[in-house]
């Protein structure tokens, strides 16, 4: 979806747009003082104090009545300027412009302030010319929000609203909102019974009903049986560790603050672990290893905890725990190249099988002059993002050099994705690290017998499962392949009279090939039986009358389509089957 | 093994030779101070307090040289009487001697000493008639123990033995005590790369190495395909929830000295779950159910954390963390029977695919006379108890009543086996509840409209896949059925230089299977290579040389057998899939 941030001239307009708002709720509501207005991602909002007032959505109506009034009135916009001294003593009864006019450093700064008729806003702008340019805006919803964030502080009333230059665009932008919110993976989630959360359970702690967990295990087996074929070895380790072990790793040190904290129980310390590379790096330095051994590349899908605060979490594809597909592939620094290449192939082809498109790979690099974040060893550095950067050239992958964005312990890449509401993250990542195999004194034997440092890629394709299936549900719309869909077929009787045993027949040949498959043999009418199946997207509806029985066949719709198509029994079983074939290990 | 404490004959016997041990103690270190010297279920021990002594096993051969003189000697065992009074002023300088005494609540108590020769103890007895009685005995290890099990008292020094009538027991018993200690699945679990423990990962967290989780793996697939089969529903669900939740299930008020502490962050709390009923009753209230949707079985393979004390921990027998083969049957009470019948088939379906032969049934009823432990229901008691007993004497099995060991909510089933070394305990269980359900207001509309309570069947069949994996482990001597064995097929080539090229073309098409192959081209003698692949225990030894190259065909030897069997390339195929198909869904 559009970036209005980014959109010059929508940023600009959604700016205005904002003042505008500002000065329909001062003309309902007399008492409001003003906090920000700015521009973000999604549009604009403005922070107001209303005293004890909360507003609902039912307020909005009225405020955008109210704004139309102004924005037909037309008024100019007019910009003016005044000294620091001034600006304290134009808005000396307004304490949040105060609290703004004292940030502004300098005794000689210009204070620039944008008028419309009966309001003046501090603003360092630029506006629109007129309020008139305002004239396509939807405000889109009203929250609260603790001033300048903190939960200690006065709640204001947040509006959010967006401005476009046509109706058309307006319009076209409101049907992909409501589009994103059909989508939006929490609602999918709810309406086809893959996941749930419950506060009694515990904030951020998703939880996998049936269909969620068929999804979740084919993943979880075909991922697994792609790195099996490609030598990895799968280990299960612990979602907690003792915290000397996160001392060791610098977790403790570096990233405390997003763990849940320790337990302490009989002279030992425990705590969640947010991440198990100090599990995995156990795990190498459990055996004596040659070079002939290398690459090891050690597998995991791992429960993981972070705490996230409770603003941040987003069904599941932001929780407080959540299972990666994780690896740390044990390397030469001579086999960088050969290892990155295949991860990299590896995600293209995942990507590929399961048709994922709407993504674009980030190389975050170091900054060569900052010498404090970046572990020292030029070298190794320029080794390591040179062979990155040939390997993605080689293959012939586009991407975006991020500089200054790689780990303090080496480069990586990421594959990013939009999800269909907020912004963007990583779903696959390939981090070289330098520094943890040293932290844990990790060594292999070389062919001159010397003890070498092996160089650690920490690789997850489904960066989590959790946040995967989230991305895809929204991508397929709730629709997913035939391999993944909790129900695969759904096998109506025309008449439970008269069609319901050759029914039974076909469900029981699906279902001993282990296709998932439900028979509906309830008493209702044919179509709403046919509505349903489709309700819950089902791929194949199976529909099966007195002319299926006498030519011995199967006549079945697919999902979104009111296309019959007739086959014989084992066709369509073979048809089934050859299509999840390439999914299955 | 036999258990002294329960065999009359033998407690004594080594109730006499305790006193032997600390007549001999007595003699080598004149200042030993004597606590208590029991007789346990593996022999006897006596509690010693050496001053700043700490032995080692390389003291033991002394002191045993020195109870043979003792027992040579042959004094009389001569039991004399005191009175309380007598008995203070007796053992007035020996401080633990004056605190046993001090126990005895009777001004009146007759207390009895047995002496021999120079020694002298306060005991109960009774004893052999003379020490030439403890002639068959060995001192098997010695340990430090505090003083009454309090880390805040002094630690004394344990010296652990046993003692037979006869040398021919003796031996037998100590072969067998090696056999034993070989079999431990501790010992078996480092050998065959199992899995690892690390006191920096934390103590009782152990992690489960390549080798291990193939057999996990394994496991979680067969008992998923079986209860898929009996339509179990999957979920997956999250190893922590908030403490409210356990308060509603009333695991936090009974249950808390197990669990973690709890995590107390940004206004919410924490805990680490020790079970996972609560999860699956809140998954079961996530929507309406009717009588014609039960059963409704709910399964996970779940992440339970609960806190052990560290010397109770026992490799992936008792560790902190584990996996139940957890599930949650709801049921309507006329449906017990037959769902409680289905959970005994099913555990005896799986103990006889696996061949596991040494387990025994026990049936926990309620002891009817305890009107405050148990949840007051008289008839569903009685339906309950007489619904499962029915059920197991329907099956033809035999089972062990335990009146008045039933949980407080409901009977249960228990199959107890018996590890390589300590005691046993609970391999697979099926426990009747009649109150949770209630405390989760769960609920189905009856056939009349009018909302029930289900019954809930918890059951597990692999109590944990940790502990399963010891017992098996054990049971098996490591050397795992085809189907488990992390690795299935070593293929060896006679010559490196001749036969290698086949023994890969062997490999490839092994592999191709999904075959867990190995194929051994390393420059070592041929057999050093068989030798190895037999101490990894290895199903099968291909042995690849001219013989077989000239006639298509593959040589293999079974694992501990010498006899080499030639096959064609595809019926050695086929058998060792046809050999792996049962256990596959």
């Amino acid at each position: 979806m559009i970036n209005f941030k980014e959109n010059a001239k929508l940023n600009t307009l959604n700016h205005s747009c904002a003042h505008v708002l500002a000065q329909a709720v001062k003309h309902l509501y007399n008492d409001a003082k003003f906090w920000v207005g700015p521009v973000i991602e999604s549009g604009f909002y403005y922070d107001i104090d209303l005293g004890d007032i909360t507003l609902t959505l039912d307020d909005l109506p009225a405020i955008e009545k109210e704004m139309k009034k102004i924005i037909k009135d037309g008024k100019k916009i007019i910009r003016s300027e005044l000294t620091k001294k001034e600006a304290l003593e134009k808005f000396k009864d307004d304490p949040y412009k105060i609290d703004l006019i004292n940030r502004m450093d300098e005794e000689n700064t210009v204070i620039s302030c944008y008028s419309q008729g009966d309001f003046t806003d501090l603003c360092r702008g630029p506006h629109m010319d007129t309020v008139k340019a305002c004239k396509h805006f939807k405000l889109l919803k009203v929250s609260g929000a603790y001033f300048k964030g903190d939960e200690n502080n006065k709640m204001l009333q947040r509006i959010y609203g967006v401005c476009f230059e046509t109706e058309e665009e307006l319009t076209a932008y409101l049907e992909e909102l409501e589009e994103a919110k059909k989508r939006d993976h929490r609602k999918l989630g709810r309406d086809l019974g893959i996941f749930m959360t419950s506060d009694l359970v515990g904030k951020g702690l998703p939880m996998y009903l049936p269909n969620g967990y068929i999804i979740w295990e084919e993943l979880e087996n075909y991922i697994k049986g792609k790195e099996k074929k490609l030598d990895y070895h799968h280990v299960l380790t612990p979602p907690l560790g003792n915290v000397e072990l996160y001392k060791k790793s610098g977790h403790w040190e570096h990233y405390q603050e997003d763990m849940f904290p320790k337990m302490e129980v009989d002279g030992e310390e425990f705590v969640l672990r947010p991440m198990n590379c100090p599990h995995h790096m156990m795990i190498y330095s459990n055996s004596i290893h040659s070079y002939k051994d290398l690459p090891i590349r050690i597998g995991e899908i791992a429960r993981d905890c972070r705490f996230e605060a409770s603003g941040a979490l987003k069904g599941i594809e932001r929780a407080r725990t959540f299972c990666q597909n994780d690896a740390h592939l044990f390397v030469t620094p001579e086999q960088i190249e050969e290892e990155f290449k295949s991860v990299v192939n590896l995600i293209l082809e995942v990507y590929q099988e399961l048709g994922i498109k709407n993504y674009h790979f980030e190389l975050s690099l170091r900054d060569k002059e900052d010498k404090v974040k970046y572990y020292q060893d030029e070298n190794m550095w320029n080794h390591a993002e040179d062979t990155l950067r040939s390997v993605l050239d080689n293959i012939g992958i586009e991407y975006k050099e991020k500089i200054g964005e790689a780990a303090f312990y080496g480069p990586k890449l990421d594959v990013q994705v939009t999800p269909a509401v907020g912004n963007e993250y990583t779903l696959s990542t390939c981090q070289l690290d330098f520094c943890l195999p040293m932290k844990f004194n990790l060594t292999y034997v070389d062919k001159d017998g010397s003890k070498k440092t092996p160089v650690v890629l920490h690789r997850a394709v489904f960066g989590s499962l959790d946040r995967f299936i989230a991305y895809y549900l929204e991508e397929t719309k709730g629709a997913l392949p035939t391999w993944l869909s909790p129900l695969q077929v759904t096998v109506i009787p025309v008449n439970n009279t008269y069609h319901l045993d050759y029914a039974n027949t076909i469900y029981e040949i699906l279902k001993e090939q282990n296709i998932r498959v439900y028979l509906d043999d309830r008493e209702e009418k044919l179509n709403y039986k046919i509505r349903e199946s489709q309700i819950k997207k089902v791929p194949y509806t199976l529909i099966l009358g007195q002319k299926e029985i006498d030519d011995n066949k199967i006549s079945y719709r697919l999902f979104k389509s009111k296309e019959t198509i007739t086959l014989d029994k084992e066709q369509f079983v073979n048809k089934i089957l050859e299509e999840i074939k390439k999914y299955k290990s």
